[in-house]
């Protein structure tokens, strides 16, 4: 069933303590693409600079990907570049450039109006907001978010999330949102603000969903080698609304097989910088991998 | 079949940001003790002095723990004083008199020393080993430790490691013992050390256990209103071992239904300071509990 994303397309520089990269594919619609792609076809809606090497268009295309709805605006592509510390959890954003993004008005045309699933990836809650206007066919809309629109934007935050299904969260932006250390108290406290269910990620321990009539939980896949924890997130909701769209359903059992399929395919991105390794595993590794993780989480 | 724990029996007195008690029993084989019983006829061998209140011994044994290896020393019983900040993740030892436990040494006498399951809770290794040699028919071990033996008796701890069939540890034990930070690689450095398995805990993270024939995952159960963690750790080693011991088989499929009944006692024991909420859940409240866990972490 038609699936959509809106988000950002970018050129990452990162810095491990361990290895670095330059000018590499990054951006949350990209990450949330290439992981959803596994399992069902995907459109994209985005936007790059004149500067956004046309080999990575053509490998979007190659692995399922629709880019029809990635406009090509005159100026540079949006720019990332952070560091991360030895323990992974501590990431220093060290610049921002937010090239042809900074006044970019997301355009959803033609059928890609009529998707079904839509996933809100990372952006302003005003663009995601103007985006979902857009979606005349959306039946299932996920949202994803960031600290910064908590702390900035909280009030239009707040007004997209009442239109939405499901919203993914990390542990801080629900403390954040919510006032609520206990995330699991923080969780609730989301789902009163209007969306069905709340999928909350904690890193590498895991992650918990929540909703009115759904409740599971489940550790993150051991992954021995991070290489760079970059898109986790967004490939976490990339699997999870793939393989939720290739269901055409979106039943409490989904959801809850869901959660595996987005933990598997996250534990591949942070295998490597960029796409470098969750771009090379084929929908046969995934299930090899959603069946080890099922058996060591199952009694 | 008959299980037997070796460790501290304790006073505490602890401050939460919300609340405190004064002279509350504590210790660790007394967390396992009540937490164990609850599945299994359970021995405690340690040690009080004689201002230890009789009430408690009382109490112990109301709730089915043989004290007979309990020795009254003349002098004072053991004392440990805390403070936890509001994120629970930080607890400062405000005092430690260690009193008639200082000089103990550990007597495994007449029928306890044909228990077959045993657990060394936490104390020096070289008392843990002495304690072992004298459990003539102990076919099951575990041990606890804690950051004190691994600074101050990391051979001594190594050495009894090599004796045992499974450890427990927590997160910042398990990187401390063996210098890895990456959780799954530091429990696969323990096991290198001796033991057939490690439960490596993470808090309100969960637990996993891994060894040669099983690796098993599983989130902590939410809790909302944490009240004291104090024994949470002893409470779940007690919850496993009780239900192993009362099984009668050391199974993979056994260990991995441990991890659950583990998880539900330490559940019960932050719910409230000292044992009042762990004394008071019937084994019927633990099922409940266990099935609910279950229904969450299962898809």
């Amino acid at each position: 069933m038609s699936l959509l994303v809106i988000g950002t397309l970018a050129l990452d520089k990162i810095e491990t303590p361990y290895d670095s990269r330059d000018e590499a594919l990054g951006g949350s619609a990209t990450y949330f693409a290439y992981a959803s792609a596994k399992f069902n076809p995907v459109s994209l809606v985005g936007v790059v600079g004149t500067d956004f090497p046309a080999c990575e268009l053509e490998a979007l295309q190659a692995h399922g990907v629709d880019i029809s709805g990635v406009e090509v605006a005159v100026g540079d592509t949006f720019r990332w570049a952070g560091r991360y510390e030895a323990n992974w959890n501590t990431r220093h954003t060290l610049d921002t450039q937010l090239g042809v993004f900074e006044h970019w008005e997301p355009k959803v045309l033609g059928d890609l109006q009529d998707a079904k699933y839509v996933f809100l990836a990372n952006a302003a809650p005003s663009v995601q907001a103007k985006a979902l206007d857009q979606c005349k066919g959306a039946e299932f809309v996920m949202l994803d978010t960031m600290n910064l629109w908590i702390d900035i934007a909280k009030d239009d935050l707040i007004a997209v999330l009442k239109r939405v299904n499901g919203v993914v969260l990390n542990d801080e932006e629900a403390t954040m949102l919510t006032g609520e250390s206990n995330l699991f108290k923080a969780a609730k406290a989301v789902l009163e603000l209007g969306p069905d269910f709340v999928v909350l990620k904690k890193g590498e321990h895991g992650a918990f969903l929540i909703g009115k009539d759904v409740h599971f939980s489940l550790p993150a896949y051991p992954v021995e080698n991070v290489v760079d924890p970059t898109g986790a997130g967004d490939s976490f909701a990339g699997g999870f609304m793939g393989y939720v769209a290739s269901c055409q359903n979106t039943q409490p059992s989904t959801l809850r097989r869901a959660m595996l399929y987005g933990t598997v395919t996250a534990s591949f991105c942070v295998e490597g910088f960029s796409m470098e390794v969750l771009s090379k595993k084929s929908r046969g590794l995934v299930e090899e991998r959603f069946n080890e993780l099922l058996e060591i989480t199952t009694i």
